[in-house]
């Protein structure tokens, strides 16, 4: 199925097939029908044999491909985080969508989907309507195009952008058509609290990256001060998502891989290995053809995308770290089977990018739900770690000697210690820590301030006299500029981070490999590749006589050993049956043994997809076997 | 090291080699010092590269050796849960550890440990005292035997016990001898809500257990209906543990792999393959050994140990299913590394079960904290499918054509519904629910109450009267014995649960496979298995020089092709100094470049436990690291 042909993809019976073969499910589902039950399981799924074990295939050939290929530091860091962690890195106060209360149906609802569901049920009646159908209701054609330029740059919109929009357009619940109470911001995270005291609140991570950044100097002294590098973090992740749609798209508690790639900001320009990818042809969308209204795709270069398009001179790809990354992420994709003609790379908007982020491309997958971000690639620049650097008072940061020391002149604050710890007693250290982190913006203005007003006001920690800033006079404290020798030079580094959500490119990858046989719809195959298939073998005697059992067990023990996922089938239903059941769980090989077996040990290998057949010795066929799981041959 | 030589153990050498080498850290460490931090870290850790590569390598290895090797079935289920399920399985209720706080210092203490410490602390006192050091506390004999034989079963007594002891011999807080109050019990889950209006409320798993109960029948389908079958999950669990100490034995969050083995109860005690095992010698301590005050341990085939042991016809391990998973268990934790002669399988005493649990072994690891539990093997009987199936009106059960169809006496209730529907209106259906969801026993009970009295009384869902039962009158219900001829057979299968704290295993791993270089104890070394190390092959060339770094940069590829982790370390220090820094790694192998290399292609592997050195082509090492790898050679 290509990307023209979506007609032919049924969701249904797609999803019929998902949950017959229990490739997830809605986690607590006898719950959810229990008599009184007050809970709400919503954006929760488990997955079921082949889910999980397609899962625990994309994650190890993501460790594979990035963790052990680019020599990342993995890190397992936990989900349980400190509220002053994340209050540092902004998610806190910013990490939060915008919500509307239907007060008549006391239900929640997301705003911009909330707009977005409204508005694109209006076109669909407005374009059946031209169409000629009596019953829907035809649009302005103002209004029309006003609509569509909407849902281009939906993402653009803030909170009270879109209330505006709810209340210009009266937009209401569709559940009940009661209007809805104007958007207020809610915060994602879920929130605890750790130790029997209750006094210490704690949220469940709404990302990985934090846990990676906190280690940043450990890193480098285990990387023995070599920059750059990455590292790597694989985990759960939670988001109290406010009404979760869309099955695995859009859920509460989801596995991510992120990476956090930490390069020196002068030479973040530059990979090392930015050449062996240089030719890469990738399918970019980028910011201004979206502002231009437009979502058609080019294929480019990563060459020219960074290093300027020969049409055009322009470069939509910032730098080469960002390009390299863009080409792994595309290549991995594919390996686990995502198809070329559905995969793109979209930059964010300015106001859809998260707080903490400067440039952001996305991987997305085509799917029946439209287009989805199943890889964020973010440059959060050197945002997390001065945040934390600045509230811990710990270093994270890199510190080379240079090989020709440099004079540089340099702002410098000195306080009169012995005028100092008289006056502010218990005080004065936290306001000579407030004063010694000042950096050379900041001085060069209290300097300017200081000369005019001869008093300063300096943000500290909060103090015994319960404010948060001091007050210094010109008679205790002195700013200049002097000439300073500098024999090292000290960075925060950039962070360029890929972050995948491994369910969404799970889900996506599926919709991706699922077909039918031409004769009959209701024979679906998932073409899932060799190497992240579940199980990778069926073994199927042909019928249940005793004599075909002992050659049976012997050839599943045999596949075990040599690790392959296998699975024997002696059930009494026909072969073809049996081996309609593994194309709808992806297994790609088939193995049938029978009577000729019994007499000259010879064995029948099945391939999925072309259903073709071949017959050899035992030997011959575990060889055909290994060859095709370790990628030796197609 | 033996366990003998316990004493040539340094700890503080051991966790000086773990920090820095990054294996673990306290997680959010430097927030840990920042000014006015207001949260708790402790029992938070993240594990560095080659904590988090070992750790990935030991589950990996978990996999293999149960997943794919018993052809479980793996879920991965989310760690959210709804209250109503912990609910339902005890866990609200039961599962808590009793508390003790010092109102002076403001602490809370966990009462078995502040119990164990106290007593501990006083009987080294008394051992000093006795040989003679003058600033110790001798104890009346008895007085010392009582504390003795209180330690030998600690895990027996429960709250109001340990409040006792604590009032009868003085216990009080070692941190400013303080009083303290009496234990009271602290639920040890994570709480939160889901959703925007707060009013579902959830709790972190505390097991990852439930979620596969929950999908027993989805299991149950995907296996065609054949029993016995297992599941697993791999995944991250929370316990609010009152006072972490201990590093990484005792964790707010931590990773666990658990299975869930269910089996029809009339056949539990056999298992397919015992016969594979039945020879294998364990390292025992059975629950009666322990209440006779002993802790020896006994070599005992589980042949014997399940079929009775030749001399004394005893059968301390209940079953061959329980028995087949003690083996198991074993071989898994020798093949990653731990020592045979620090291992124990030791039966739980009564009062120390969980609340669902009818029998216990846990295979402990002789470590420097003592003996650790590292896997739980419980039998949790039928109780958790049967009390979620009474909840949710969902069948959690087997149900099985007989080949010969039985005739059963039985009681069943009768209700006259022309009665029923105009007296009780809208709870009129749940009354019916309750009543046909009565058991036999409950039934039979009925029945006599029934006669004599005339009316009785059935739980039942919270009805429109506010009550949670309904008294019916003889004249609407009826309960008499029929005969019944049964076709099938329904039951609720038992389950045997071996349970694994990855991070328990690794830490104690860790230190049965630690040791120094005897002529040097700052020379540390961990000899992991080639199979678990986190990084196989050290690739170090001789010196900087120019012409080693091609062939330093092919070798490395060609390995990470072969998907074999290596790191290349090109430091300036002395090769000597890096492969002591990879022994500390527990790197296996190393592979020097020199300028032989470049003259001849030869290159030198060294094997880090005897610190041998081969010479031989690139293409004949590359040959051996890849079976050294895959273990067909040692």
């Amino acid at each position: 199925m290509d990307a023209t042909s979506k007609s032919s993809f049924s969701r249904p019976q797609f999803e019929s097939l998902l949950k017959r073969r229990f490739f997830f499910t809605e986690s607590f589902e006898i719950y959810r029908t229990a008599p009184n039950f007050q809970g709400d399981n919503r954006g929760l799924y488990d997955y079921g044999p082949p889910g999980c074990a397609l899962q625990a295939n994309i994650v190890g050939e993501w460790r594979s491909h990035f963790v052990i290929e680019e020599n990342i530091m993995e890190l397992d860091c936990t989900a349980i985080t400190p509220a002053d962690v994340l209050k540092t890195s902004g998610h806190v106060d910013k990490f939060a969508d915008y919500m509307c209360r239907d007060p008549a149906k006391g239900e929640f609802l997301r705003a911009d989907h909330l707009v977005k569901g409204v508005l694109e049920t209006r076109l669909e009646g407005h374009a059946k309507a031209v169409a000629g159908q009596a019953k829907f209701t035809k649009l302005d054609s103002t209004v029309a195009q006003e609509f569509e330029s909407i849902l281009a740059q939906l993402d653009n919109y803030g909170g009270p952008e879109l209330g505006e929009l709810i209340e210009m357009y009266d937009i209401r619940n569709p559940n009940g058509n009661g209007k809805v109470l104007p958007p207020v911001p809610f915060n994602l995270m879920f929130q605890s609290t750790i130790g029997p005291s209750a006094a210490a609140p704690i949220y469940l991570r709404p990302e990985t990256a934090q846990g990676q950044f906190l280690n940043f100097q450990k890193l480098l002294e285990f990387r023995r001060g070599a920059m750059p590098f990455a590292s790597a973090c694989i985990g759960k992740s939670y988001r109290n998502e406010i009404s979760p749609r869309s099955g695995l798209l859009r859920v509460r508690e989801f596995l991510m891989a992120e990476i956090e790639h930490f390069v020196d900001p002068d030479t973040s320009k530059s990979h090392e290995r930015f050449s062996e990818v240089a030719d890469v042809q990738l399918p970019l969308l980028d910011r201004d053809t979206q502002l231009s209204g437009r979502t058609d795709v080019r294929l480019l270069s990563i060459g020219e995308a960074v290093h300027g398009e020969i049409k055009t001179g322009k470069s939509p790809v910032d730098n080469e770290t960002l390009g390299y990354f863009l080409v792994r992420i595309y290549l991995y994709l594919l390996k686990i089977g995502a198809d070329p003609a559905r995969v793109r790379f979209r930059q964010h908007l300015d106001n859809e990018m998260a707080h903490y982020a400067s440039d952001c491309w996305d991987a997305e997958l085509l799917t029946s739900y439209g287009w989805i971000e199943c890889v964020g690639c973010a440059d959060r620049s050197a945002y997390d770690l001065t945040v934390h650097a600045k509230h811990t008072g710990s270093p994270l940061n890199v510190e080379v000697t240079r090989t020709v020391p440099v004079e540089v002149d340099a702002w410098q604050a000195d306080l009169e210690k012995k005028v100092l710890g008289p006056r502010f007693k218990k005080d004065a250290k936290k306001i000579e820590a407030a004063v010694a982190a000042l950096d050379q913006v900041t001085l060069a203005n209290l300097a300017d301030e200081l000369a005019r007003k001869a008093i300063i006001t300096v943000p500290t920690e909060p103090l015994a006299t319960g404010e948060s800033s001091v007050e210094l006079s010109a008679d205790i404290c002195s700013i200049q500029k002097v000439k300073r020798i500098e024999h090292t030079r000290k960075y925060t580094p950039n962070v360029i981070e890929p972050s995948f959500g491994i369910g969404r490119i799970l889900y996506s990858v599926l919709e991706h490999v699922y077909w039918h046989r031409p004769d009959d719809v209701a024979r679906g195959v998932l073409s899932l590749p060799i190497l992240v298939a579940p199980t990778k073998v069926l073994i199927a005697p042909l019928s249940n006589n005793a004599t075909l059992q002992p050659i049976t067990k012997k050839l599943a023990a045999r596949l075990r050993r040599l690790r392959i996922a296998n699975d024997v089938d002696s059930s009494s239903t026909s072969i073809g049956k049996r081996y309609a059941r593994n194309d709808e769980l992806g297994t790609p090989l088939g193995v049938t043994v029978d009577f000729d077996t019994v007499q000259n040990g010879s064995l029948t290998l099945r391939e999925r997809d072309s259903m073709a057949q071949v017959r050899a010795s035992e030997d011959e066929i575990i060889q055909a076997i290994c060859s095709l799981v370790e990628g030796r041959e197609t």
